[in-house]
């Protein structure tokens, strides 16, 4: 018998800072019939799941796999591989997620260095530069997505300093994965994750991640054993590699599947038109509110067409508007965080939310909560 | 567009040490639309799940979550928000999962006692009572159900030795929980973590955790911060506790649903009832294996129900028997581990897959590769 509360769950368009909403194929390939962790045919799946990976990441890397965790566990396994006691860290600050960063880092022992940025603005290249020139880092590390703020970082022109030195170049692609184009080997980059819940359009839970064969060989030659077993990649990848797979922890079954069938779509649709089409529904979105005389937080140049900060509209209290979209017009959107809490909202356009027809549904539930 | 490669995925009879035969009604759950983490409607399913969690779990324990990860992300819960730096840890060990929490405490930095003991045989209580006599730890672990033997450990009399130090108790139930009893409170159990992929009959991806007011004591005492951001629970308290909830990470919704329904069922069910049934269909297996003259590794006394480990039949190749079982018979068992591979096969009976008809079956297909 099924339980009522979950009988009872509506749909409901996620328009936040995800989860996105997920396409009717992905819940199909999310409920299909749970095979062994170690079955032959599960593990076609996942050499599989990692070739549509290195495709949408654009990169060869060998060591491309989803971390059995939320995008916050591709940070942990990102940094808790590559960072041993005292190493020095150079991380970009410019919204939560950089703040996490940091902390995650110092817990981890290493020697952190900041460079902090307005929230709302990207990170400043030249600043970067006169860093590099006077210190050394193991491991530079920057936002890709802001999605605390709805601002792209300059990951590609921050690539090309970071090339320049001895140093690991690691990037958080939560949210630009899959709406903007993520060009990990062309940028440099040696490690990177990603979430599977916002442009992949899967449900969360899994993190996407790939490491260069520089960052591989930083791992392999560490001098103590990395201090979280669970994300241990010299483990996971005696899972994910080779003829003879070695157990290592019971993988996400179904959540993989789900991953498997995200991307396969992605791959369908084609990456040029994927990114297309979060941009065009971006611009209709902000016409719109622009029509309105609703602001956005973000300069141009610097917007992420599947996160949009708004200012919140003159004389809607922040709480009870979102309370009235997601209740009468069962529309998800993003508060604040931080230093912008109740001064902006963010509109999710990611993956299969980018639609037209979201943009207009939001559009009317928005002039409908102005109105009153 | 559905990915071929998942649209041809078969039903396996899932006889492994896990995971197991999942319900109809789970995969239903699993595939229910996401809702946003911070959603108030998906608050309510994470509340209802901890109550779920603290009737299987037969605790009052406040601090009952499940971890989001597989079951070893609970083992790395457990041990990284308890251990600092030296502490003196003693693991109990008698298979691969002990082995496994000593390898994880000792990268933590505890200072690691541990007394084995032969794989097939349980921990003596004798040989634990000595060890408590002269030394002193802030932790001792056990794995109450060795997954790698078949095994069930005297968890119960353990705890009464523990119960007598100023020490914490941690136990292992990623294969006991919903199979055969586990009396947190009563049995003075301090740490708790499980999997979802056992006897719970959920896919994997989730690890059930609970901790007594004695451990939260500890964890919001500690001298340094938990290191490692995504299983810190002083964080995730915040998320799943409270009137005002403050995001963590984006939680695994479609995840939480499915272990919210498998909870659920065992709940309908009454947990006797699926004690009962697990100890009924074990008795079933061993009466046909006993007929077919094949024997058991583990004494009657200290056998798991849900995981049967027997010695491979007489004439069998290990390898090309199991896959004999796989490919043609479409029924999943596992190998054995370590220095009982290629001795034993282990045949699981664990929550749904518990049904005499599936005993049934696999000993019809055992038959079958017997008589060639």
């Amino acid at each position: 018998m099924m339980n009522n509360t979950l009988k009872n769950i509506e749909e409901i368009l996620l328009m936040g800072p995800g989860p996105s909403c997920v396409p009717a194929s992905v819940y199909t390939a999310l409920s299909k019939k749970t095979l062994g962790h170690m079955d032959p045919y599960f593990i076609k799946i996942m050499d599989e799941t990692k070739v549509l990976l290195q495709k949408v990441l654009m990169t060869k890397n060998n060591l491309t796999l989803p971390v059995s965790g939320t995008g916050s566990a591709g940070m942990e396994t990102c940094f808790v591989n590559l960072i041993e006691k005292d190493d020095p860290v150079l991380i970009l600050i410019n919204g939560v997620f950089g703040k996490r960063m940091q902390d995650l880092a110092e817990r981890l022992g290493a020697k952190v260095d900041t460079l902090e940025f307005e929230w709302g603005k990207p990170v400043e290249v030249e600043r970067v530069k006169e860093q590099l020139k006077t210190n050394s880092y193991k491991i530079v590390a920057v936002v890709h997505a802001e999605t605390s703020t709805g601002v792209r970082n300059p990951v590609k022109e921050i690539g090309e300093l970071v090339k320049e030195k001895d140093c690991l170049y690691l990037v958080d692609t939560v949210t630009s994965l899959g709406g903007i184009e993520v060009a990990t080997d062309a940028w440099g980059i040696d490690a990177l994750y990603s979430g599977s819940q916002k442009c992949l359009s899967c449900p969360p839970g899994l993190a996407p991640a790939t490491f260069s064969a520089k960052a591989v060989d930083v791992i392999v030659n560490r001098k103590s054993k990395v201090p979280n077993w669970y994300l241990d990649l010299s483990l996971l990848t005696k899972y994910w590699e080779g003829k003879t797979r070695v157990y290592h922890h019971t993988a996400p079954v179904n959540m993989l599947y789900a991953l498997n069938q995200a991307l396969y779509l992605i791959v369908e649709e084609g990456l040029e038109n994927v990114y297309r089409r979060h941009l065009e529904n971006h611009k209709k979105l902000v016409a719109g509110l622009e029509e309105l005389g609703i602001s956005m937080l973000v300069e141009p140049e610097f917007r992420l067409p599947m996160l949009n900060s708004i200012y919140i509209p003159k004389g809607i209290d922040d709480a009870a508007g979102r309370k009235e979209l997601r209740l009468k017009y069962k529309i998800e959107i993003g508060a604040g965080l931080g230093p912008l809490a109740g001064k902006i909202w963010r509109i999710g356009l990611m993956g299969h939310t980018a639609h037209p027809e979201n943009v207009e549904r939001f559009m009317a539930a928005l002039k409908g909560i102005l109105k009153k």
